[in-house]
């Protein structure tokens, strides 16, 4: 199922697509999952779970540095990270096309966002940030920054290489952070 | 078929969907698009289209403003402008399936990144940004931070009213432009 779904995302999972990858019958398959629903259903959850189980990076860090740590965990650099996003944002067709799913959706942004904000608040509290700074708003953007790179990459890995997507990365955290009095 | 597009995406568009949206009988459709492909390839240049053709805000100014008025016109601050950015990301799931839509898809962030640049460029010449600032890759960003907020306010109207958005990227424009020595 996972590599339909890297393959030709969610608009091309169906039970003959599943079967044939798996080398057994439409028919096998249909004893677990008897309607496409049934396999969206799975194929979502699993996106899930993969996601939560996913290796990450040691976060020893407070503030802009483990921000940097978390959005880092987010980006297509390794072709497992690259799947798992080609994935996600072929759930979000599904996800707008469907009430449940689409709240399901702005659900997991907030908390997104919601698991940043206090690496912000930090960062603002000892210096990184000014103190103007709105760590909700600028937790918005960060995430902002990150799926939208996500998606830039997705179509262009050539262009979007790893180091390409860390500079792009280490320069927004610059930019966003107080270099006030720093001089440039 | 727009109406059908903004409602389920390219996951829903089907002769029947659209046939049932016109009150007219699948048949009838088929005259017009014998095949599925034949009516996402229609479906993709309305796309096309209503984007090229939509009514822009007027760009009188170089540099930063030019950006703004650009970025501005691409986010979903005006109903019509969501059901536009709402088909444009359900289209993605289709393009990453799909080698030649795929490679479509990465043109057009090339030309929109290509659109950007000049504007960077001026924007750098004329001190609003770090002389060390590379403009074809704040371009990329400007673009990431932009696509990015769209799919969040996609899913998330209410938290991202046409005020926090606006509000977004002008404080995403001030912490890539130059404030070095003007404090904050």
């Amino acid at each position: 199922m996972w590599e339909v779904l890297a393959d030709r995302g969610f608009g091309g999972l169906t039970l003959r697509a599943v079967a044939t990858s798996m080398g057994v019958s439409t028919g096998m398959l249909m004893h677990y999952f008897p309607t496409k629903r049934a396999l969206v259903a799975h194929a979502l959850h699993l996106l899930e779970t993969r996601t939560a189980q996913r290796p990450r990076r040691e976060r020893p860090t407070e503030g802009i540095a483990a921000l940097r740590a978390m959005l880092l965990d987010i980006l297509p650099l390794t072709p497992g990270d690259t799947a798992r996003n080609r994935i996600w944002v072929s759930s979000w067709d599904l996800a707008l096309a469907d009430d449940g799913l689409g709240a399901e959706q702005a659900d997991r942004y907030t908390r997104l966002r919601a698991s940043i904000s206090p690496h912000l608040e930090a960062a603002r509290a000892a210096g990184e940030l000014p103190e103007s700074a709105d760590p909700e708003q600028l937790a918005a953007t960060a995430v902002a920054f990150t799926h939208g790179l996500v998606v830039q990459a997705l179509f262009d890995p050539a262009r979007f290489t790893e180091a390409v997507q860390i500079a792009m990365l280490d320069d927004f955290l610059a930019s966003i952070s107080d270099r006030s009095g720093q001089g440039r």
